[in-house]
This record gives structure tokens, C-alpha cells and sequence, in this order.
């Protein structure tokens, strides 16, 4: 068996990416996951460091080719963007090969698996490294029971305006600074990030239909065997076109008490469809309609917001972050650019 | 290749629920189907006979076992009931392994696919017969792309208060009164009995989270290369902690201008859930959340709504039915028992 949490050093593909939306994966397992990171392959960006992006913590290089990686002694090889419909982009076929001759275990969040490729498959035998794919779903394939969450249990979801805008990174600062606060907190991954990074959980909007929203519902179950305070990372957005299901599934399949409403200032489109008619929502309205939403199954609060402020400088974010929670009447903050407490206590405050 | 819509003469295997809403699907497929139905399996009302619950219309004796169907020369066996979670139940086994060594093809609609039980497959193999698994999803994986719908296509989708209460029947009747005005209507099949009744389709809740929206943005793209007036069979509901990722895939990925809203008069709880202390919504506010949620993709409106009085006299109905227009401010009919008419018309002064 191979032990998918054994600990790594990473070669992250994010050719054409580094730094934008696409390289999502990339960035939240650079700077929440576990493993060592050796460099990022994207050529388009050779000779630039992590650290002009997420500041000095961060030496890590970027390099134009696998072969310049494989002086810095990676042990595997992770995919680190998420194309739409998760396909293979055929010029990684290469690289991936390449990897696996090199002695590099795969380690791949796309929707085609790479272990089921005979090509891959083969190469990986013969060189004797393992191909993960998390997407791969469980076997397990159970419609939702209708279960209660265990007395003293809080359930958090992150929701949001928008896909690729920072839920799983909020969920992940939520989690940190429960754990600070000496509060028994856990993270229930429902991505391939999420599990890169924290080593279990569901790449749920690879689930069948049927069974996402009780998917989600044994996650939740999982995770009250693990602590108390169980921070959800949420998926898509509830007006999203192509995604709005997965995010349905969530919110009824894990039947949160509160939400964090998650909003990126200055998006104006979802992500990838900004030729739309469709702009993203108010908040008010948006936060009142979630609430009603989730309802339908439970009671369940939006308790505050979480501002990604990525786009404006630091006294723009505060003056944005103040007018939000004027805007909404919710603590608001960017648990990413300040810490999670405020908005911790503002959970705490509503559920306790 | 096995023509699936080659007709054939069913035997429909309904065990201990012929008549109740577990054999939903057989009931569907005898009252809309295309094939002869020699038999219905059920050895607890065996000796009875189907127009005890459908009418004179439908003289189709209640047997005990398959051999007692096999006088009746039947050239598919075809599975009518469908188990939540939609695995094949042990006793069936041998029913279905008896059928192939009889040579008849074997229509299957459960999560389990029966072509890919090693048993079943050499079995089906030695007596040359064939498999179909409808809920099989088709090869394509794709997210939705925010398709509009052609000029001059009405979108129709049947949405409701619980699962298994009459959306499938609902669209087969507005289909029906559509083609009799002279309307070109397609029937879009998203769940197996539709397709096993319509020969087309896609079970949407097999479909991978991700692609759900897709599916059926797709789905509606094929169906407006068959006709204009366009009725969408839906599933589940919005408010149902099992299925609510379902049915939004649906809103968000079929963008109809129109929804019908599909209740039972008398029904309280989701059917299955009838201990859980969430109840049935009531209409009004169920209808207004549906345009607002709808709404966050693509303006839609409850055009009317189709009330199942099954569990009524006709006496009752027609009260009910009333009190229902008063409660709602809608036309209200019941499509099942008294044809589709009052509805479309409400369809079409509302869509043109």
C-alpha cells in the first residue's frame, strides 16, 4: 500500500499559471500543505522565486523544466492547476512521463485518473512509484441518512460568490486559529487541495449525484469523531452555472449551523465567465437566500464574512472590510491577510 | 449493438410492492411505455390483475414467479421497482439470472450496473441476450458553458415538494396535451423510467457532480433539435436532504423560463423520511424560493401547478385543486387525472 500521507518533496506543475487562478492547487499546497516543496515548473515564469508571491517564508524557485527540478532530489511530481472539466492538457502527458521515469511519485487532482492510464500505469510499475489520483471517489455510494450531529458538534461551512475565491483557505485559517484558541478543531477536506494538504477527505463533485449530499453528510460524521469544531471547506457558489449542485450538496449534506459567506472585492463575474450577462450577487440579498436555502433541510446562519482583499492594498482592505460589515451587518475580515480570530469569534459567538 | 428500443414484450418484476410507490417505475413504464406487458412479478398480490389499479385498460396479470410469466412469451425482464441507493436486493439475483438462461434481455435501471456483475455478464453471454443498465452516464464529461436556449424554444421542467410524487408524469402529460394542440414538444427523459418509456436521456443523478449542469444543459441542447416546446422531467427537490444537489443540477444546467410545480395532496413528509420532523413546505413560499433561486442563473417562473390526487376522491380533488389555485394565485390541475390541458394553457399565456 502506499501511504499517501508519507511525507514528500515536491516538483509542482503549474506551467502557464504560477500566481493566477488557475494555479489555485499549486498555492494552497505551497502554503498550507506538508511537504517540502524543491520548485515549481512553469517557463513562462523561470528564473522567479515563491517568494514574490507569498512572501519570504516562501524560497522556493520556479524553473522552466522538470530536468532543471531534479537537481533540488524531489520524491514526486504534483499537478498543481485544475483545468475546467479536469481533463490532462495533452503537453503534461510528457512531463508526467518523464516524472515517473525520473523515480517521481504522480500525485494528480484531475478528473481523468492518471493510474487508470496504461500508458502511466505501465511506466509507474516499471520504475516503481505510485500514481494517487484524488479525485478517485470511495467506494462507498450511500444516499443521505438524515443524521443529527452529535450533541456539543459546531459545523461551519465556507459558501461563497464564487468558485476559486479562497473557502478552503478560509476553512484552513478557521481551523488555525481554533486550534490556537486550544478549541478541538478539524478541516474536512471536500477537494483535491484540501486532501493534498491535509491528507483524507472527498473530492466531492466527483461523487455521483445521488449520493453527494450523503457523501458529505459521512464526512461531517467522520469529522465529529475528530473533534469539535469541524470546519467545512466549501465548493462552487449556490449561482454558480456549472457548479451550483456541488454546492447544494454540501450545504444540505452537511447541514451546517453557521456559514462563512466568502467574497472576493473588486470580482465583478464568476470566475472563467466574465463575457457573462451574469454578475455576482449582493450580498444581503445573497446571505438571506443561503440562510432560507439551507433551511429547507436545517436552521443555519451566515454568522460573517470573509473578504479576500487580495486585489487592494492594505488600507483599501480596511476600508473594504468596514464597509462590508456595514453592508451586511456581519463581522467581516481576511482571515488570509489578518488571521481567522475575528471571524472565529463571531462563530463563536453564534453558536455557543 | 443491441437495439434498446427495439420492442419487446416485458415481464416487469415489482416484488412486494406492485402498486405502491416503490414500483414507481413499473408503473410508469405499463401506463406510458411503448412495449407489451406480458406479466408483473409481485408473489404477494399474485392472482390479481393491473387494471385493479390502472383500469380496464390495462388487463396484465399479477404472478408469482417468472415461470409463471413465461407462458406469456416475454422477451425482456424488466426490473420496476427502485431501491433508494439503488442496489440490486439479494433475492433478485437468481429472478434475474433465470431470466437470461430463459433468453430474455434484462432492462435495468439500478445504481448497480447488472452488465457489470461477472455472473450476469457470462450468463447474458451463453444465452446470447442483452444487459442494459439505463442509468449507465454517457462518456461525456463536461461542465456547463452557460448555453442560452435558440429563439423560439420554451423550456418547461417539472420541479416539486418531494421525490416520487408525479414530475415524470407530469412532463408525459404535458407532452401529450402539447402534441395534441399541435404543438412540436419533446419529452426529455432525465431519470430511467423516462428513459425506458422514451428510449433517450440521461439518468442525471448517476452523473458526476461536476457535469451535472452539463448534462443537462446538454440534454435540453438535443431536445431543441427535436422540437420547440420543450418539457424537462425533473427529480427530487429542492428542499430533500438526499436529493437537493439533483434537482438544482437541473434548474441551473435546463434554465427553463418555466417550472410546474408537482405536489400530492396529503402528502406531509418526504416520502421515506416520514419520522423526520421536517415536513413538506408549504406552497407559496416553496414556489417564490424556487423563482428566486432559479433566478440566480437564468429569470424563471412556477407557471402553475400539477396537484397528484391520487390518495382523493374526485370530489375531493376538484375541492382540492381549488383551495390550492386560491392558496397559490396559480392554475392548478391534476394532469394525471384530468389530462394536461388547463396547464399547458397556462404555460403558453405565461411563455408567449
Amino acid at each position: 500500500m502506499t501511504d499517501v500521507n508519507a511525507r514528500q518533496r515536491l516538483v509542482i506543475l503549474a506551467e502557464g499559471e504560477f500566481g493566477e487562478i488557475g494555479s489555485k492547487t499549486a498555492m494552497g499546497v505551497i502554503r498550507y500543505g506538508r511537504d517540502a516543496i524543491v520548485a515549481v515548473i512553469d517557463s513562462t515564469r523561470a528564473g522567479r522565486n515563491v517568494r514574490e508571491w507569498l512572501g519570504d517564508r516562501y524560497d522556493i524557485p520556479v524553473v522552466a523544466t522538470l530536468a532543471a527540478a531534479l537537481p533540488g532530489r524531489p520524491t514526486a511530481l504534483l499537478l498543481g492547476t485544475a483545468p475546467a472539466g479536469g481533463k490532462l492538457p495533452a503537453p503534461w502527458r510528457a512531463v508526467v512521463l518523464d516524472a515517473i521515469r525520473a523515480g517521481l511519485d504522480i500525485r494528480s487532482g484531475l478528473h481523468t485518473f492518471l493510474g487508470d492510464d496504461p500508458e502511466f500505469a505501465i511506466a509507474a510499475k516499471v520504475a516503481d512509484v505510485s500514481i494517487v489520483d484524488y479525485r478517485r471517489p470511495p467506494e462507498r455510494m450511500e444516499v443521505s441518512s438524515g443524521r443529527l450531529h452529535r450533541p456539543g458538534k459546531k459545523v461551519v461551512l465556507t459558501v461563497g460568490t464564487d468558485c476559486a475565491l479562497g473557502k478552503m483557505s478560509v476553512a484552513l485559517e478557521l481551523r488555525k486559529s481554533a486550534v490556537e484558541a486550544g478549541l478541538p478543531a478539524v478541516f474536512v477536506p471536500t477537494g483535491q487541495t484540501g486532501m493534498m494538504i491535509d491528507g483524507w477527505g472527498v473530492a466531492v463533485d466527483r461523487v455521483i449525484s445521488d449520493f453527494i449530499n450523503g457523501t458529505c453528510e459521512w464526512l461531517v460524521e467522520q469529522a465529529e469523531g475528530m473533534g469539535d469544531w469541524i470546519f467545512v471547506e466549501g465548493q462552487g457558489s449556490l449561482d454558480h452555472p456549472a457548479y451550483s449542485a456541488v454546492t447544494l450538496g454540501l450545504i444540505h449534506g452537511c447541514t451546517p449551523q453557521a456559514m462563512v459567506m466568502v467574497h472576493q472585492a473588486g470580482r465583478s463575474h464568476h470566475h472563467g465567465w466574465e463575457d457573462s450577462s451574469q454578475t455576482l450577487k449582493p450580498l444581503p440579498g445573497f446571505i438571506r437566500l443561503h440562510e432560507q436555502v439551507a433551511g429547507l433541510v436545517a436552521p443555519s446562519v451566515v454568522a460573517c464574512v470573509a473578504l479576500n482583499t487580495a486585489l487592494l492594498s492594505e488600507s483599501e482592505s480596511r476600508r473594504e472590510i468596514a464597509r462590508t460589515t456595514e453592508e451586511t451587518g456581519l463581522p467581516t475580515d481576511d482571515p488570509y491577510r489578518y488571521g481567522g480570530e475575528r471571524l472565529l469569534d463571531a462563530l463563536r459567538e453564534r453558536l455557543t
